[in-house]
């Protein structure tokens, strides 16, 4: 079993010494993002996919630590409790996202730590666990991105174990060796593509990255196997491997939590499940809405034509500009854009139906939509459309939209998040649970494991 | 989900309309690959770590399908079993490997067609989806290496899984669509990186793959959750993610089968649990033993300096000149060379012990074992090792060795294959199961199963 590099000890040591009893901002945030994910995840639960998923999962069963599916009357094995939370948590694209990742962060983590989180654990000690793991990937994913994105990976499932991996390893308490085999045996079970986009494949990767990183934290802890402790080697190690990419340890130390992966560039949260490429045209859209269509007088019958203007490839995951489906019409600019113009706000149902409406489809005919790569390339934490609006009197209106609400620059409000929880169960239940939070991150687990 | 490419329609029909019944060359060739996994997965059966993880994955039953781990008393879930077997024929490194792969089929196609046989299957059916699976692997490999192993990958992980599905989809007789499917969510979890040799984690790659396929196997025929039909296509595709390769439907259908790739470049077999790229210059070390040393009375004391000539880079995998355990002596031309001139024979304990004999450690001291690189680059699918003893009274002898015991063009005899298994198990037990498998191909798997 080779030595620890360099790298790698570094690494090891930011995640065992990491404590954040003085960082409130970042327990804070991840708070919300927890919160979040739980909407995420109920907001799913009765797909049915989702409950058939969940239903054979429940037959595969450890003789003990057996763990709740969330949202469902089934219990399984922690690696597929992790594995069925993290699928079912991204099935709607309705979780949170990273720029340096390119990908989805509290799917997979907090789908691993839910799997182990014991009632007596500390909530600060599974806030901090999180944030350990969201602070790698958001790491390893700067150094991989854009070229691994481009490559055909797709990071929630490539980068994923190796942030699950870490928050385990921090809430295990492991040794410095147990932590490097951990990230080790995580790190060489990344996998996901790109092309899965579109199927229920993509989602899945959050399951596999999450019931990687469990299952390789339970291998280790039961069988002894050994993996090599060099992941992050310069000359044969993950970095290598994946994007030919060489680290230096005292960087990741002057990076590690300055000022956290999590505030900067921050999270992006959905208030509706459709491909966060999208927001900030609909945002745009709404704006464009209430400023100047609704005082004017007009509705989306006088509109003769509307414009979306991208940088170059900002739309490229909006693949559908004539969507057939809810489910293409989730990564299209078009239906998410008629949608705010037309009826005047976001119809979560719209997404789940086998065909579009008639009024979008005869929009489409009539070539009201157009998009245009005009805008100036930009840097790839930053998000920015704008909307030109054609109105059929020869008046345009347009509006530039780079910080959407859910956006790190205009977070969502406690209002806010309690009505995305409550749209995705029932008030009561948004009550009770923002009840059992309220002193997050005071407390322990017990409560919250309870009602999951 | 989006359509099927023509290079994923073209590799579906291929396994769909595979037939063997007039191959009894390649039926005979997998018969043999089979019982040789069987011999390499006993011979591990009793291993501290290999029994350590069968009895972790005990614990984790399905509710109906539970499978045996070949040579232990625990059924678990069949993609645990999978696993399992995966992992163990991998262990001991003793298993068949082949050269455009650069890596191992057998280890994870049966362990992944074990996990589903059923006691009224054809033993036919098994060995053609056996055929299919090393096929398509075979073919893969050959697109992407040598490149992909220099970057970093393991193919036994990567392309591992693939070859899995195939053998499944034919086995199971899937649709077209199911077929691309399953190729799709397996070919998606492709994972396992060479920085991991050494260490219980290599062999592990072997039992994640056959996990891997089964498990996504399980999940399409349960769930009916989709994944891409075009897993191949070349703008976005496995190949293109993985290696930046065009594949070209034509082309594959003119490869495939032609002769096969079980046949040419054909299966490594090993009769003792080192690293194959040691064989060759093992095998030139007995012939100088026999045919120079012993006739002229010369012991090791004798000899001056062992020289082991390779084509440059041939020596990478042994990387370990001086060895100081049994299992960095798996990776050890010197250990390997020193047992066969030394003591005449190898003896495979040597490798499990935790310190090489003194006799070895002398050698290594007084400076008898030296590498050259003097011999021509040779294509991937050759291996070359030649060897010079210089005796201390002046005189040398050397011998060239390209087609030792074992390897495809001086393949097992029905006896050495028989020893093989009888070494891994009893002189009994190999008796009957070679007796079981006598008529094979003929009949059903009821038999063997029961032995497993």
């Amino acid at each position: 079993m080779k030595e620890m590099d360099e790298n790698t000890a570094t690494i090891v040591e930011l995640i065992q010494t990491t404590n954040l009893i003085d960082r409130p901002d970042l327990l804070a945030l991840a708070k919300v993002a927890f919160i979040d994910y739980v909407a995420s995840t109920l907001a799913a639960s009765k797909e049915p996919k989702v409950v058939a998923t969940a239903q054979q999962l429940a037959t595969r069963k450890r003789v003990a630590h057996n763990r709740k599916l969330i949202g469902q009357p089934y219990e399984a094995a922690p690696e597929y409790a992790a594995f069925f939370n993290g699928f079912c948590s991204h099935y709607l694209d309705y979780d949170d996202a990273q720029a340096n990742i390119a990908g989805h962060f509290s799917t997979v983590l907090f789908s691993v730590l839910l799997s182990v989180a014991k009632p007596t654990d500390m909530v600060l000690d599974i806030l901090t666990a999180y944030v350990v793991g969201a602070e790698l990937e958001g790491l390893l994913g700067a150094y991989l991105n854009p070229q691994h994105k481009l490559v055909g990976w797709h990071s929630t499932g490539t980068i994923g174990p190796l942030g699950g991996a870490a928050a385990l390893a921090k809430l295990a308490k492991l040794t410095a060796s147990e932590t490097a085999q951990l990230l080790s045996l995580a790190g060489t079970q990344s996998a996901g593509m790109a092309f899965q986009a579109g199927s229920d494949t993509k989602p899945l990767h959050a399951g596999l990255a999450a019931r990687n990183a469990v299952f390789a934290f339970w291998l280790l802890q039961e069988t002894k196997l050994t993996a090599n402790q060099n992941v992050f080697n310069n000359e044969t190690g993950w970095l290598k491997t994946l994007g030919a990419v060489d680290i230096e340890p005292t960087q990741l130390q002057s990076q590690w939590l300055q000022p956290g992966q999590i505030k900067e560039p921050g999270l992006w949260m959905k208030l509706h499940p459709y491909c966060s490429a999208a927001i900030c045209g609909a945002s745009a859209c709404e704006k464009i809405r209430k400023q100047y269509l609704v005082p004017r007088g007009y509705s989306w019958a006088d509109i003769e034509r509307v414009t979306f203007h991208f940088p170059p490839k900002a739309d490229t995951a909006l693949r559908y500009s004539a969507p057939q489906s809810g489910q293409e019409g989730r990564f299209s600019m078009e239906f998410v854009g008629w949608q705010m113009l037309a009826l005047g706000h976001i119809e979560d149902d719209l997404f789940k139906q086998a065909s579009v409406p008639e009024g979008f489809v005869e929009s489409l005919q009539a070539g009201r939509f157009c998009r245009k790569h005009d805008l100036p390339e930009v840097a790839k934490d930053v998000r920015i459309t704008k909307v030109t609006v054609q109105v059929k009197d020869g008046q345009e209106f347009s509006y530039m939209e780079t910080a959407p609400l859910g956006s790190p620059a205009n977070p969502f409000t406690a209002d806010i998040l309690s009505i995305k929880l409550a749209n995705a169960t029932s008030t009561k239940m948004s009550e009770t649970l923002l009840a059992v939070m309220k002193d997050w991150p005071q407390g322990t687990m017990a409560e919250i494991l309870k009602l999951l």
